[in-house]
């Protein structure tokens, strides 16, 4: 592809749709999602960040919103539309008709209007095999070819073929310039092979897969089987199962029809593909299947058919095959395995207790969000996708840190790093200056004669992507983020992939960060650290004073007038845990700023810390609040810092930083370089771990 | 019908929906219009009060606009809908069809979520033959019976297919509330035989009929015959043309039926029916009966088919017949004279150059009106519906009357009946005392001791229907107003149904009212007149000094210091005609508030006095403006009034007022009784002429 190409993806956040997201990434689109978030959730698209490795612009709008959808396309410059977004459940439909014909029909003719307005011809339409109705009906059209005459049995069904009718009457009123393809989905099923993304419907599951896997998971009692009187092999209803990756992989396939239409044609289209895989399967095959890949005889119970249910709706998928390119390469079998590793690898879907949501600045929507792990326990941790910031750690409820409660805080240049994940260099680089593999870089000096936390390619004002919040068991909450921090002219060299995940333990009180690097391109310094401002009393008192605190040792490297490590090994006036006693800080005194070593007999070269011990550097406690502190790591060195310089918003002395990491200027220093000097195919790790008592 | 039901009518100003709005009408309902006037007039609405002598509340709201349509349903206890509007010509369909589903479908989506809100369950929709496409695809399908497969082949027609979907969705959905009567039409053609309300399309006609009206009136050149190829008599389309009166009818029936379930079955329904006349007619033989009725050969011309057209769509209209007890009872030669005969008084339909209208408060829309006949001529009228009240009357652009620009001004209790149609009674009753056929009344006194113009129940701030604005020939406008006003408690007796009729004639710069009334019940007492202040010199001096006046006699009636007649004929100081002088007009003298005899020898005695001669009563002239007004009538007296107790936004001698009418007290005066009282069967008629120069 020459030019990188936009594709709008209503609904892209649902089941159909975040699959298809993940193909068009995979395939080299751009992808813009729109999605109202009516039957779906976000955490869809921000893991597929990390999956793509790539920032998915999100729009949480409803379609039939008009003034709220004509942004996106002035925001983006879209090249072709894949409308999913619609109401899909067929006995939801026949509940509330209006409801279906209003959202479905709406939202597609306002998306119609505004691509009309800007120029934007290439439209994928998610249809139905719904559409056929009972295609039984008609003598040889088992499997259904596109030609079989429609008759959906059901408002949803008509919803899709109304729709269908737009684009054919659209088309033939000015056939030189749309390019429609309606894909007749038959049934999908399966999940992603990487157990990120599935399906997750909100409320009661309207569809077989989605409903076992609840039962397999004890959300839901049994599955009922809506009819075993038909006439089938083993009396339930005949359906065509594609798996969705599959699925997903057809639209690719109808994009890339629809732009050599554009290329070589010069001319428009309506075209109609059955997107299935030719093969029927009953409810009782796909139930077994399944059972298989959960290792179970899930309970089960037949009951009466399902308003608007047919026999039979097996496709005859030949027309998309020829045309398209595309087939089924996946069977039932895989798909149940997909969806049983999604299924326990995410046993309540995207829907998480304990984990809450909020939008730091309300226009900027979904790209500024705190997620709060552990929300309602007795330990929760607050993290924004801007720095990977801790932007709070509550203790019993009580916040134990300080941090801002919207983005622009964290943006002010003033700001102190608060919270942050320091990269993809935390401490200062002497004069900015270092070598690496023969090659002197300068980097913007920005802290006296110093470059200090990456100087202006710091992270700290940069946006993740992601994160996948997960709750592998109860109590436990991990939430992972990634930066794709490319090589920023003049700073620092190669593309540096990180990710950062946060394990909260709810019993335990710890907060684990991990940091796991990667460089392409050229080798990169790399020193990572979280960058908290702890104030263990903070419910009575603004400032950190009467803070008792002790560390792993107290040997320190000796620094000249500008931080600047002078080779000198020297003690600071600070007590050891091993002592038994502690250091009070003071209101003022004493001034903290000082690169300790954890053992300074040794100097470990290996950039990757995490299978060292954790080990115990620093303990603080506060005999007022009767919070205890306890920082651990896997690195060779920390910082202790008693904020005496905090600004923007912040009073010195409110808060003091332990910052576990390695060696101040280690890039500088030649017994210290090799394990902050990172080759690509070398990995940068490092472990840290906050644990209060209370 | 023991309660009288309200039905809203969308798209009531329409062709089909005005006249089955008058057939409610004519049948006991009550009728609320709504109507974007997107294809549509609501000058059909104002006519149809004159017609019906009904008031029709109209909202002037699109249905898409939930916001502006919910208050319609929270303002009226609405019974049943009939839903007529939409889009409907079949070849613009296929050529802005987004356009199409977006109107139709959301517009009735919306009408039906309000319904269900305000609980209202039956309903009647538009649908079209269109439906069933090419029904000649099938055998034995001609004539068309309802279960005939449907298959539209255009984009109107698919939108009408789906709106029939969806109320068959809805009725599923909930059988025991919704009762749907679906009406497909066939070839609505002719118009009402009063004359009054017809087709009216804004822009080019798309069906034969008024487009061949069109042409016989000589505004489009020839008629185009779409194809003379098909399988046919001679070789043109075959249509079932039906009545629009017959087909209004068809509304009335379904209603009906819809009542029946409703108070018999207790059951939802949705159900179809085709409503036609069972015979077929080609264009040609419709272009043939056209021509005999409008006796004229008009030109045609023979062209290429028309998208979307099909050879045959006879109905087969026994279900009808057989359920609704409706058939068709007019044929294609009735509608084509009706047709001709609205073609022939309206030539130009609702759509009159030379009239203006303008919402007088914004937030009453249409029913405070102040319509201008001869707009953008060298004599202008502008009339209210409050009041049939003359707003304003300009000489060569020059305004010579005052008046307010709003409602609210004529409204106003201390207002002094500016322009105003004063009656049932102008002038004073002495005491408010009086006593007809041996029953003695009581009016409200008003004025010093008696009862002035009526008292209470003044027509000046009651709201007349209509009116019916018509164009008769060139420079001619004529503009008639009807109030049906009802006896009010222990004020004037009997329902008084009264007709004003404005004409204006521009070269003539003559206006004339013409009053004519009838009594129902009681005898009334009726004195009517204009009760203009002109002043000839406005654009001048916003005082009458300078005015030179002169009357037919000086005769005057003598009153006592309570303005009661004392039977003495007396000679006031005022120049006559005879005379060829004037009497000029001081800033503050003479001063006049006088009832003159225009003949004080006879008495006449008849109610009506239109057969009688329009005798020039006044003259009065300005030197600077240089404009000269006459007044005429056929009454037997006036009052001059110089206006010195003007007040509510005018100040004394801003206008005077010439009153033609009947003698002050009249029906207190034995000699003068007969001719102010109005038994049953009796007519009341007087004319009033305002001629100018300049």
């Amino acid at each position: 592809m020459s030019e990188i190409k936009t594709v709008l993806v209503t609904g892209g956040a649902g089941y159909i749709g975040s699959h298809t997201v993940v193909e068009l990434i995979e395939n080299g689109y751009e992808v813009v999602v729109v999605d109202n978030l009516s039957n779906s959730s976000y955490d869809s698209i921000s893991r597929i960040e990390i999956l793509t490795k790539h920032h998915v612009p999100f729009y949480h709008v409803d379609l039939c919103d008009r003034i709220n959808l004509e942004p996106v396309f002035k925001t983006h410059k879209i090249d072709s539309v894949i409308h999913f977004a619609g109401l899909k459940a067929v006995g939801e439909s026949t509940q509330i008709p209006l409801d279906y014909y209003h959202n479905n029909i709406l939202g597609t003719l306002v998306l119609l209007e505004l691509m009309k307005k800007y120029d934007v011809s290439k439209f994928v339409f998610s249809s139905s095999a719904t559409v056929y109705g009972d295609a039984t009906r008609f003598p040889d059209m088992i499997p259904i070819p596109e030609e079989c005459p429609l008759g959906p049995t059901n408002p949803y069904g008509n919803t899709k073929f109304t729709i269908e009718k737009i684009l054919n009457d659209l088309y033939q009123s000015a056939t030189e310039n749309w390019k429609f393809a309606i894909l007749r989905y038959f049934n999908p099923i399966g999940a992603h092979p990487s157990g990120l993304i599935g399906e997750d419907p909100l409320g009661i599951p309207n569809n077989l897969l989605p409903y076992m896997a609840q039962v397999a998971s004890g959300r839901r009692e049994k599955l009922y089987v809506f009819g075993n009187d038909y006439d089938s092999r083993d009396g339930t209803p005949i359906r065509d199962y594609i798996h969705v990756v599959d699925l997903a992989k057809g639209h690719i396939a109808a994009l890339r029809y629809l732009d050599s239409f554009e290329t070589n044609k010069k001319t428009g289209i309506c075209r109609e593909w059955n997107l299935g895989s030719g093969k029927g399967s009953t409810v009782l095959e796909v139930y077994a299947a399944f059972c298989k890949a959960c290792g179970e005889e899930i309970p089960y119970e037949i009951t009466g058919r399902r308003a608007g249910d047919v026999l039979n709706l097996t496709a005859k998928p030949d027309r998309a095959k020829a045309e398209l390119k595309w087939q089924t390469e996946l069977n039932v079998d895989i798909a149940c395995e997909d969806l049983q590793k999604w299924n326990t690898e995410n046993p309540f879907g995207y829907q998480l207790n304990g984990v809450e949501m909020e939008f730091a600045t309300p226009e900027k929507e979904f790209d500024a969000r705190f997620i709060t792990i552990g929300a309602g326990t007795k330990f929760a941790a607050t993290i924004a996708n801007m720095g990977a910031t801790l932007v709070d750690l509550k203790v019993d409820g009580q916040s134990v840190v300080i941090g801002y409660d919207n983005e622009a805080g964290y943006a002010n240049p003033e700001a102190c790093y608060l919270g942050a994940t320091v990269g993809r260099y935390a401490n200062r680089i002497a004069h900015g200056k270092f070598n690496l593999n023969g090659q002197g870089y300068q980097l913007t000096i920005n802290n006296d004669v110093n470059a200090n936390h990456s100087s202006v390619s710091s992270f700290h004002t940069k946006r993740f992507l992601g994160p996948i919040v997960k709750n592998p068991s109860h109590g436990i909450y991990t939430a992972e983020y990634i930066l794709m921090d490319k090589e920023s002219d003049g700073e620092l060299p190669g593309d540096f992939e990180v990710h950062v995940t946060y394990t909260l333990n709810v019993e335990e009180k710890t907060l684990d960060m991990e940091y796991q690097g990667k460089v392409n391109g050229k080798a990169t310094p790399v020193n990572m650290t979280n960058h908290s401002y702890f104030n263990l009393n903070k419910v009575n008192n603004p400032s950190i004073e009467g803070t008792e605190i002790a560390v792993i040792s107290d040997d320190s490297i000796d620094v000249d007038e500008h931080t600047i490590p002078t080779g000198k090994v020297i003690k600071r006036d600070i007590a050891t845990i091993a002592s038994g006693k502690f250091t009070t800080l003071g209101k003022e005194k004493p001034e903290y700023d000082y690169n300790f070593f954890v053992d300074a007999t040794s100097a470990p070269k290996e950039t990757d810390t995490r299978s060292s011990e954790l080990k115990l550097i620093t303990k603080a406690y506060h005999p007022e609040s009767k919070i205890g502190l306890e920082v651990y790591s896997t690195e060779p060195s920390y910082q202790i810092y008693t904020g005496d310089w905090l600004t923007a918003g912040f009073a010195p002395r409110e808060g003091f930083a332990v910052e576990p990491g390695r060696y101040v200027n280690a890039i500088n220093v030649p017994e210290w370089k090799d394990c902050v000097s990172l080759n690509p195919g070398q990995t940068y790790g490092a472990k840290i771990m906050y644990k209060f008592s209370s």
